[in-house]
């Protein structure tokens, strides 16, 4: 039996496993700092398809069976695969993952989807109701444009505050604690509550987010009695520059100091000289695939012990934008330890 | 603990319990033949908006209060909140509930998404993760309308085998199994894959889902050893008049005879020849508030005693049928047994 801790927060008894992850990006991704830990970097953003849409299902169903693959599995040994992506009623996972057959479950928190998915799949597992699942998030730069801005034909100029949604795929298998293996688990959980700071600009999300990110993280320290110092890291994303000097400023204003033990899994992703990504990256595959290529093997390796994880989400539409609404936000947070264990 | 049972299915350990639900509902539905079942039913399907899109988003905010209401509990009573709705990027539920501020898991499993919710957040409350949730799901005719047809302004004549979405809201109060209690519970789930075949038509969304809830429907007698007798009522929604003849000539062609006691929410919830709605009501809200007002207090008087409720869902989007896709759809089912217990 999992628990609920303080106010918005779960700790699970036997904290599930990460044991494999796999990160399938574009050739941009594939130029930027983190190019040599990406499991494959597609040399086509079109990925050979016709549309903008069908490339990012494509991606989502390469990740998929990328990552049972880097597990040693076969399909049949995923019980159920939890998705979610940017695009209107979630068709790059639906139409990527429909021909793998297996029992899917569609989830929603826009760029922070991977944490509601290993808050909930990792819920799933621990309560015994599986043993082993995927959680999938996918984004795509071109199809995010069309959906969320401009057709890139329209040779749009992107503002300072802008960020570039990522193109990619991330992967977990997740699966019960097995005690006899050393593998990244997740030992925690704070969800988020929806915070809306009155922001209506859809090319300053940084701005959007950085609240929602706040309200989690400070609601997180407080739930489980922690503070910055017993992370290693603090890593949120997909803040990017503006977003996350914002979000320090918010925290330093409480009294929280996350300088020294953090990043943003948006500024880790691009280089910002050399790409011309602006506010860095974003999208749900941008904080997915960095905690997987960068971060998790870190944990693996027990270079790091515990990381806090807080991806952030916008939850507005074109529509509500175009209403003159404005930006409501989300930010999941979840602890990861080290599958290495040291004497406490 | 919860466990995982045959290929797609769980079994709660403590099945979680239905303490109270709300339907808010249009006055197209308050019309219909469940009227007096509904608990409140609004005067204008504008619901004091500017949009309809804010319209949706009203219901999904009167929903959750007044099933909290009916709990006798307060906001801060509940822990999360599961939900989800047919909007582009679930807006009609994100911007319904920020208000709220209770934590929040967007889900997405379009006109099935109450099953999806009653699933995992039934393994949520089971698991131990909370004590108390509410799930629900809203949808609105005329911002379906413009989401995935076409504008209600441009007049479109209806075809015969199109439906109508309901107007409304459904949520429920769903906490950890007490003894001492007679409320319905959720007893098992079998989560649905993706099934597509073939259908394009975006206005005959009963045929394209009836081979999804054929498919979790066998999937379920099989996984938990049962057959359709085994069941009080079989409940499927929003198949409509169509998609449910085509569900029980597909389930007769492998043995499985439902006619005798079954039915589908599509069907219930508006009279076909009174209000022209062709093939019946679609939409999250329909199964939802069909399930809430008319087959939940049959169960808590013990009227009927094992329900097994299948919302199907149709996972398209307006862009992926004008690319000429094909309709990927999905049904999760549900079992839930009446609070009334008899010596067995």
């Amino acid at each position: 039996m999992g628990k609920h801790v303080g106010e918005q927060s779960i700790k699970y008894d036997k904290p599930p496993q990460i044991i494999a992850t796999a990160t399938v990006v574009g050739p941009k991704e594939g130029e930027g700092p983190l190019a040599r830990y990406f499991d494959k970097i597609l040399p086509d953003v079109k990925i050979d398809s016709d549309t903008w849409e069908s490339a990012e299902s494509g991606l989502a169903k390469q990740g998929v069976e990328l990552a049972v693959a880097k597990a040693g599995l076969n399909l049949a040994d995923i019980q159920y695969i939890f998705a979610g992506d940017l695009l209107n009623q979630g068709i790059g996972s639906t139409y990527g993952i429909r021909s793998l057959e297996r029992p899917y479950f569609g989830l929603f928190a826009a760029c922070s989807t991977i944490g509601e998915a290993m808050t909930l799949g990792g819920a799933f597992v621990d309560g015994g109701f599986a043993e082993r699942i995927v959680v999938a998030v996918s984004s795509h730069f071109c199809a995010a444009e069309k959906t969320f801005r401009f057709p890139l034909g329209m040779g749009n100029q992107r503002t300072p505050t802008s960020s570039w949604t990522v193109t990619g795929d991330g992967a977990y298998v997740i699966q019960q604690h097995d005690a006899s293996k050393q593998s990244p688990a997740i030992v925690g959980s704070t969800a988020g509550k929806i915070v809306d700071f009155g922001i209506k600009d859809l090319t300053n999300m940084g701005a959007a987010m950085a609240p929602a990110a706040a309200d989690t993280i400070i609601r997180h320290f407080e739930d489980f009695n922690t503070r910055p110092s017993d992370y290693d890291m603090i890593i949120t994303g997909d803040l990017g520059h503006y977003g996350y000097e914002l979000l320090k400023k918010l925290l330093a204003d409480k009294g929280f100091d996350i300088t020294g033990n953090s990043t943003d899994c948006g500024i880790e992703i691009f280089d910002k000289e050399q790409q011309d990504t602006h506010a860095g990256g974003s999208g749900p595959a941008c904080s997915a695939i960095t905690l997987a290529a960068y971060f998790l093997p870190k944990l693996q390796r027990g270079e790091i012990k515990r990381v806090l994880f807080v991806p952030t989400g916008a939850l507005m539409n074109a529509t509500s934008a175009a209403q003159g609404e404005t930006i409501p936000c989300i930010a999941h947070a979840v602890v990861i330890e080290s599958g290495v264990r040291e004497k406490h």
